[in-house]
């Protein structure tokens, strides 16, 4: 690969969305040039931030040829792409991506990635591939009601997850997800948990960086909070780090990870999650952090060397500002939060709102986690999208 | 003007230039979208970072009416363009520009620059326009040899200046800055001093924000690094500080403003220049402050509230990183500096370096100045570009 500080490298975004999008931002500030491919035809973050944006299906190599060419080195924002796509899409335009496509098959399927870190020996809720109707009783009656049935692809922020409360629930769940028409469909038992924690992760050839463990405070399985440090032990916060970059050397993981932890009532940790991209619980790494998940995640698939994820104050928090109504988007009562100090406005430039879409997010740097989390809630209770 | 934090909300940059850039990339930040209007054709750092780009003259307004319509607010990033034209096209185009063109007419003449802080009661250096020959040297006389020669418009980074040790180099300097074809040439008294100070300003109608007294180190008429604070007296850092907010009042400023004052040796502050834009010698606050002055160029702009100047270590340094080479532009051993805690690399996306020309920065940020300085020195020394 040619120096990424070169003015005429160009680092490929697969996605457009905002996490792209805040990763598009560091790369300018390198000097970089942008070009993105998006599975829509406009109006995403970043096709607003480029001159070169193509637009197209995710499952044709050939309609992303061109854009990948044109790259020096293509990343992803999102799961939605299949690992043999990418690989067909390395091999046809010579173009290197990371997280390779062999990092990405082994996270892509549920079933797979819970396989590949249980290997790893870390530890993972339980779980079941459902082969047949029979399995979905036999799981529950092991494992105990209500659990979750998720499909192995594709899922995120809640979506592609059922509650299952007994057997006729699940057998709806299962044929809602796309069970009878042979997608994998995972049970997973439900953790007993105090917290929900996640950790980031930067790696490449140079080495890796790990974030501070924090906490993610999540309202119908989407995120709306996140505090960093999490309140936990610094033992916990350690055991997390530990393993999430044991998770990330499993895949063999070049460029910036997230692992979800359930913090269980009896003291154990459990992955849940992992993704192979910047991740919502590291937003607060922009203000938070001397280098930020978004310029890590430039420097470790371009192979420059990482940052300091060291804390630049005690106290981090990130409040989420999800779509209030559906209407153009516009960012309303948010100048009280303007004017507080150390106090940092995101917002995506996505053009439409809708309830419960994510939309912006505010994070407040302080001294004392939870006076911090207070005030940055006050702050935007107010605030209308 | 409609709520800037609308994702279809369009700031509008005249230029193109690294200044565009930073800003830019704080728009993006608040979900805006950004339009450029360049007077070079192709390949100036923000015409990589946006679909909505414009080339034509700064001096033809019916080239920039499609620019300015799409615009729901223009603002400037540098001197090159005429007060008059700024209006035109403010009335043609119905969209606000901030500078205002009123407070632009004030500053863009040295002539009526000089006359409107004097008259504020802002001590300058000593000045006169120069209308004959004979004027050169009796101003010699008066002030004494060597003295200034600069055209009263257009001049930057040393362009536009000459020094004269004597009348034959006045009448020299005189003629090579146009004063016989009836250009206007101010001759202006050297200072001694001890330090070069630079302060910016933001301020719109919710109120003003005023950053920490900087020293600039200057190198051929070139800034090539920057302190902060300046290494002066708290007294003198805050003198410097009220005459640059005076300064701001004085032009009835909207927007980012910097000011370049001598520390003379005996002890008294002259305002040297002026600018109504983001300033090179506040490079330093995107990391050193809480709020950079990119951010509070885009905010002070949009009527938005303005956000903290607060440093948030107790020193900062900015080195400026200019070509080394005529050749494409890369950073060359950039990567001791970027692996330094708290050290920040910046590159403007310029394809083509060339030997002095502002390619890139590093700021790192430290507990002590005076080792910071020299720190960040070594780590930039051996960058090549």
């Amino acid at each position: 690969m040619k120096n990424p500080l070169s003015s005429d490298f160009v680092i490929g975004f697969l996605g457009a969305g905002q996490l792209a999008r805040m990763s598009a931002l560091q790369a300018f500030r390198y000097g970089m040039q942008v070009a993105v491919f998006s599975d829509r035809p406009e109006n995403e973050p970043v096709q607003f931030m480029t001159p070169h944006s193509v637009s197209g299906s995710f499952d044709d190599v050939e309609s992303m040829l061109d854009f990948a060419k044109k790259c020096d080195v293509i990343t992803l924002e999102n799961e939605f792409i299949d690992s043999t796509v990418l690989e067909k899409l390395r091999e046809r335009s010579g173009t290197p991506i990371f997280p390779s496509p062999e990092s990405f098959r082994l996270i892509e399927n549920k079933l797979i990635e819970k396989q590949t870190f249980e290997a790893a020996g870390i530890p993972v809720t339980p779980y079941k591939l459902i082969r047949k109707k029979e399995d979905i009783v036999q799981f529950g009656e092991e494992y105990g009601w209500p659990y979750l049935l998720k499909s192995s692809k594709g899922g995120y922020d809640g979506y592609g997850n059922e509650t299952v409360k007994n057997a006729e629930d699940a057998e709806h769940a299962f044929k809602k997800l796309g069970g009878e028409k042979g997608h994998d469909i995972l049970a997973e038992a439900f953790a007993d948990f105090t917290h929900e924690l996640a950790v980031q992760v930067a790696r490449n050839e140079t080495g890796h960086v790990v974030y501070p463990c924090c906490e993610t405070v999540q309202k119908n399985h989407i995120c709306v909070a996140v505090k960093s440090p999490a309140p936990v032990s610094e033992n916990i916060q350690k055991q997390a780090q530990d393993l999430a970059l044991k998770a990330t050397e499993a895949i063999d993981g070049k460029g910036i990870f997230a692992f979800e932890f359930f913090l269980t009532t009896d003291g154990r940790l459990l992955l849940n999650e992992s993704a192979p991209r910047p991740h919502n619980s590291g937003h607060y790494t922009i203000e938070g952090c001397i280098t930020s998940q978004f310029e890590n995640h430039v420097r470790a698939v371009c192979g420059l060397p990482l940052g300091s994820s060291e804390m630049i104050r005690p106290a981090a928090v990130m409040i989420n500002l999800l779509g209030t109504h559906n209407r153009n988007a516009v960012v309303e009562n948010a100048t009280d939060g303007m004017i507080e100090t150390d106090t940092h406005l995101h917002s995506y430039g996505k053009l439409e709102s809708k309830p419960g879409r994510k939309m912006a997010h505010f994070t407040m740097l302080g001294d004392d986690l939870e006076i911090t989390y207070r005030r940055a809630t006050e702050l935007t209770n107010s605030i209308e999208i």
